[in-house]
């Protein structure tokens, strides 16, 4: 029993924001705006592990209009939606993100994020990040993209959560 | 034995017709142009589906310049894919779409089109829609893109076409 | 043990290069930008591969700086990717590539270039092509995009590399 889902996701850059992104602080690299941290690699993940399950999408996972969400960490995000799995017997195998955007300088933190991110999810999560040589909105340097493909497997003992 | 297929469709508004999507009727809604119905979301998922399986795109399997496909209901397209899929052998196991767009709104109907799709498919099938912070063509309003992916397996009687 | 990965790149058109996509010459048809011969198709593909593995990616396999990766035929990087698989007991199932961009002609070498890319990988390659409808930097022939989204297994005799 196994199931594939993606997720897709866009922030403007906010330069005015720290940078959060798959779970690391990106001190000097511009922010994404967005009422969460912005982090869109979780994002991305979350929605790629909620549609592999048929679960829903992040905006059910967690209201935008909540109080406590201004502002919150996305990697809880990741935990919520990981217990929602859980708990229908839902475990992820793998996940891929791709960053798509001219910044951060991604590739010499790259074993870092994927460290923390696969410590997160609990399976290998894989990150790389590319340009779009100048071309759209990433091109231009607006906004990053995240896209995320994840491959879930029923757990060994279904029905039993093993987070939250 | 089991296989990844994917499928990307992308289609301007038209508000001077009626918006097909994802198999449902949204009256209200600008609609999408194309040569069928120009239902973005069933676009991505014969393709999905087809690109798994090795059997082409939707290009070759309906000629657009074939009289009977001007308006054409795209979910009949679906159906034509399974059929080429249960002549080989094949089945699907679930489908993830992403809408990435401004309009429709989507969430208060997620449910809906989840269900009318996965009946149409007979596997889950995970629909999520997501803008992309005012950037680029689909955060300018000018279009609509479905990004979908399928996971397939043999079916258990291989060779028996189940449907068409 | 089965896992996903997935691969996006991007390049400009550059009119005055020779065009290389999905391992064939396409003589006639305008060129892609890029340090290497810019084949987009094979650049996903490598990046759908290392990534379902966890093997990192493109820019980790092959230094943009290193001396012999001008114009080099970016089918060799899929076979170098091929090696640094087989070496962790990694072999393809199945990759799938959407080619997204006004130019090439696609369909009329759809079947050709599967058969060159298949056999590249060793595995069924499905490629497919389509158009953005004039939308975005794609729609008005900017640049073409490539996603690939690839299933790999643990190869029969792991530890063995069977390439390179």
């Amino acid at each position: 029993m196994i199931r594939v889902g993606s997720g897709f996701d866009v922030h403007a850059y906010d330069p005015a924001s720290p940078l959060r992104l798959a779970g690391l602080d990106w001190p000097g690299e511009p922010g994404l705006s967005g009422h969460s941290d912005g982090d869109a690699v979780c994002h991305a993940v979350v929605d790629a592990l909620l549609s592999a399950a048929g679960l829903g999408d992040i905006g059910g996972l967690v209201g935008v209009d909540e109080p406590g969400t201004e502002g919150a960490a996305s990697t809880g995000f990741v935990q919520l939606a990981l217990a929602r799995l859980a708990e229908q017997g839902w475990e992820p195998v793998n996940v891929t993100v791709q960053i798509v955007g001219n910044r951060p300088r991604f590739s010499a933190r790259r074993e870092e994020a994927q460290r923390v991110m696969s410590e997160l999810v609990g399976a290998p999560v894989s990150l790389a990040a590319t340009t779009t040589d100048h071309l759209g909105f990433t091109g231009r340097g607006e906004g990053l993209a995240a896209i995320a493909t994840a491959l879930i497997q029923r757990a060994a003992s279904p029905g039993t959560p093993e987070r939250g």
